[in-house]
């Protein structure tokens, strides 16, 4: 850290000359290394960022300019730039720094970010207020090539080729956006990049920026010069040019001193323009390189941590059998097979397997044809990212009445992501239509009974689980349809839970019972439909009962059973959710605790609820 | 309807010569004028794809082959084609056929389909399956030029591109999707119209037709060749032909033999295609093809019918007093400038007015990058294509800390578009964030003061309203921050309804009076932050109380209130709302009335609930 450790700003960096900033990139990659190697996070897509966050810095003046990440996951070099470095430590921990832009924690971040494929648009509107308010800063859009699978990109870029605002795109492409890239697009890009020009065209820039001087008429001759190059260089067509934005590229996104000429090239030219740099995810650590998915979202990998099945797991393993048994069976992931759990599957049946990049309105209407023509789609997407295709799960699941299952993994608090990840309205939006069968499992074997009942029932169903451990409570029940599970029967007060919070109560409930309190413990399963008969011919045996979910206060299973708990003079009602719409960074027992939906929360509010003090 | 009148099903189409398909491209032309100039419709999109319809049904067999339209309201030519002559008179009336495709319907409609950009995820899908499967209809998907400002539909072309699937898309370009079109698609498109090759390459079309026999190795190579012709010709660039799907084209539209030919040569074809038709909005009815966009949605035109003014005309008339005490103020349109009632501020604003096609996620988080820069943007968009930008409005508004206003036309029962447009899950969705104010006018005066209230509210405002008229109540109390409004002082019942409601609740209520029954009736305004503390007060006066709401069931005001209304032991409630996800076609009326939500319901309601009867 020689260099590193007197950067405490990007004026400091500009202090440095080229290869220092060579220098320094070496430094720093070490440091998210091993940051990263303790907390976890996104490894590979920060190392292959380094030389370009350098570059950046060096050239633009944030927080005069505004510097705007698409997705964020790849902001460690900025974070750690931009006065933050004696922070990076505390990287996605509580209390600690966001692993994601936020301009809660410093003023070079411009926006909140985390779902992909909305920077341009972003750019566009804080671009349009600029002008409008005759102001003259820069605004930089970094953003990977697969943030462009998603639709939003390409609604911004439609609106930003006629414009004619002044932003620069810098498209960091590393042919992978998490997992490795789908579609078109991205075969484009490939194509881009073989062409053999590539090679030659950086030359030729060399060439150009050696002869000329760095301003007046001089730049722009040259700028136009190497424009042409490439523009020649490239028949047919780029799509970007087509659509009105200025094209350059690519570049070696790794040759600081040729970015940093680029830049500044290309910084003072006014309308909408691309820079198409090529990089690395993983650049410079080996296991990363080879294996940049696995590193992508990665948990710590210095200190050996315990390995524990995982409900994504759990689901992946099923798949494997259910697609065995069934033909109709196919999946369908959004850039996320190994998140998922997905990949057995796809190597199992191929052909039955469907990523679609980062495009969950697409794979949502997708699952909707392939069920009209007779399949039985498998949607696996995180509960945060399917709040980008709502309006498909409604018109093109429900109404066209065809049956799609949804595996909603992430669902209820996510851990060490922060704001923009957290899976919490998905009951509420997956009841917009009234015809889904809604579940949520306690543990693994919950889980797969849950998969195979849903072969059975006719309509769509939706089974969400949280980022945690399957491992299993070891009572399960058969799934009775729209039936809930009675964990423990007592008498004092009716819990009822859903989803892995039946785990966490049932071990409050035994710890309890050793204080001569006997809650009845329902683990409802069903959201949808509520199975409101049973749980009303139970009620009024009580005078408390909680309810407890992993969800938003409003819109989950509270909302459901409300109307049942109405006109009930006597009862005390007690409401564990989620409070607020946005859950801060926290590993998964933090969150839980801070809605008391942990095992000690229960415990603590059925203690309070009945008026009992218990020393232990 | 000389041909016409002998025409039950393409079958029937297919005996017909050329000639003949022409004259009756006349007869349907008039057809649908009368038809809609009685109930009003989709006037100048259906006029610009006569042709192009009979064109694919002469070509084409459905529904063995399926036939697949993008946004489905240009579909009346397919309609009349399909078996449907007949029922076409009673278009978008109750009980009558929908003015969209309908599996319910017919079985020459593939899929339920309303919203736009989503047909080729859907056409993508069904081919998947039909390969998995080993059949082998082909799949025609008919897409509007607009529609592409639509990112679904490049997240589709993304994974078509790559899939190879056998797809034929047409693309109907008119120039203009709803209104004149936006962004630089639509520049693109102009070019490629604008080529010189257009008519030469018709011509050599026409050439190559001529001399080659119409099957075998023949037919590939006449196609081949003209394939080639245009591809020279247009350089740069077919961004298709870089996606991996073959484009042909432009084509004059509404030239059948020409349209015929084509699609029997590209027919037999394997793989994803394009042909790229060019077509005139309103074509044929002189009044319609010169105002395409006023005559897109009509209201029946060959009658008089009342005019009374709209929400939608009193937000556009006071957002140009608000634009002008306001330079903050900018507004935000998704191709709906003139439904939406801001074409007057437009005029008046126009480098504040920002009409970004259809693309309502893109809209959002563009409104969230201006509020960022300084702006106050409205956000003007249907409730039910707000849906398409849930995330954005969590992620790029709320989470932003940023103020965006969001005014929610066609907020409740939509008249006559039926399922696919009514607006009834916004107060669920905009209470995802918690820090947003919702309010609902009654009545125009009221939504003036909602707006102008807005201006100086600090937080984000939604406004949402219904497609009605704004015809004042004349019982205007000024908004005071997050209160309800007291309509009437009463005793027997207490009436709290929301939005336009409060005016036939205030209408029922008048007339209960004169039977000697006093409900009081609280417009309650604010459904976020819901006043609870007012209502708590006064409803242990109460044994009833109605709760009425413009709103699917969850997640609207009776869900929010229901904390408060638990635990009252002698309390009788019942909640009126839209207990249905997809409620049907009808005439606002008849939709309110469904639902016991008009002046008649809520008056059977009360008496029904107190017990009493009333002979009139």
């Amino acid at each position: 850290m020689a260099i590193l450790k007197d950067i405490n700003s990007p004026d400091d960096l500009k202090k440095l000359n080229l290869k220092d900033l060579n220098e320094l990139s070496f430094e720093i990659r070490e440091y998210i290394k091993d940051v990263i190697g303790r907390n976890g996070g996104h490894l590979s897509s920060n190392l292959g960022t380094v030389e370009l966050t350098i570059s950046v810095l060096y050239t633009f003046n944030p927080p005069f300019d505004k510097i705007i990440f698409d997705v964020g996951h790849q902001c460690y070099t900025y974070k750690i730039l931009t006065g933050r470095k004696d922070e990076f430590p505390k990287i996605r921990r509580r209390g600690g720094i966001s692993g994601y832009p936020s301009p809660r924690e410093s003023v070079y971040d411009t926006f909140f970010v985390g779902h992909a494929s909305n920077s341009i648009s972003l750019s566009l509107g804080l671009a349009s207020s600029r002008d409008l308010n005759n102001e003259n800063y820069k605004i930089v859009d970094i953003i990977g090539d697969g943030a462009l699978t998603g639709g939003e990109a390409w609604e911004a870029l439609n609106n930003l080729g006629q414009s004619k605002k002044d932003i620069l795109i810098i498209l960091n492409d590393n042919g992978m956006s998490i997992s490795k890239n789908v579609g078109a697009f991205s075969r484009y890009f490939s194509k881009l990049r073989a062409e053999k020009f590539y090679r030659e065209s950086s030359k030729k820039l060399n060439e150009i920026l050696k002869k000329r001087g760095k301003f007046g008429e001089k730049l722009l001759n040259s700028i136009n010069k190497f424009k042409l190059v490439i523009k020649q260089a490239i028949i047919p067509g780029i799509i970007f040019e087509e659509l009105g934005i200025m094209y350059f590229g690519p570049f070696d996104g790794h040759n600081i001193p040729l970015l940093v000429d680029v830049l500044n090239k290309v910084k003072d030219l006014n309308g909408p323009r691309i820079v198409h740099v090529i990089t690395k995810k993983g650049k410079g650590i080996d296991f990363a390189e080879e294996e940049p998915d696995v590193y992508h979202s990665s948990p710590p990998f210095l200190e050996p941590t315990d390995k524990v099945e995982s409900f994504s797991q759990t689901f992946g393993d099923e798949m494997v059998k259910i697609g065995r048994k069934d033909d109709r069976v196919v999946a369908i992931t959004a850039a996320m097979e190994l998140g998922t759990g997905l990949k057995k599957f796809k190597e199992n049946f191929p052909d039955r397997f469907f990523d679609v990049g980062i495009a969950e309105g697409h794979a949502v209407s997708f699952a909707g044809g392939l069920a009209k023509g007779g399949k039985l789609p498998f949607v696996a997407i995180y509960s945060t990212f399917l709040q980008r295709a709502i309006d498909q799960i409604l018109l093109d699941v429900s109404l066209q009445k065809v049956k799609v299952n949804f595996m909603v993994d992430r669902a209820g608090l996510v851990p060490e992501d922060g704001e923009t990840h957290q899976g919490i309205f998905d009951l509420a939006y997956f009841s917009f239509p009234n015809d889904f069968v809604i579940m949520a499992p306690k543990d693994g074997d919950e889980l797969r009974e849950m998969m195979n009942f849903s072969l059975k029932e006719k309509r769509s169903c939706i089974i969400r689980y949280p980022k945690d451990s399957s491992e299993n409570l070891g009572l399960n029940s058969p799934v009775i349809p729209y039936e809930p599970e009675i964990l423990k029967e007592g008498e004092d007060v009716l819990i009822i839970s859903l989803g892995r919070l039946s785990y966490y109560a049932f071990k409050a409930v035994e710890e309890l019972n050793e204080f001569n309190i006997f809650p009845t413990l329902i683990n409802l399963r069903f959201a949808n439909p509520i199975p409101t008969y049973t749980i009303n011919n139970c009620i009024d045996k009580y005078k408390f009962i909680i309810i407890a979910e992993e969800h938003y206060y409003l819109g989950g299973i509270f909302t459901k059973l409300s109307p049942i708990l109405m006109g009930k003079e006597n009862l005390k009602i007690k409401h564990l959710s989620v409070t607020e719409s946005f859950p801060p960074i926290g590993i998964r027992d933090e969150l839980l605790k801070r809605y008391k939906l942990d095992k000690e929360g229960v415990k603590e509010v059925v203690l309070n609820l009945i008026g009992k003090k218990v020393t232990s």
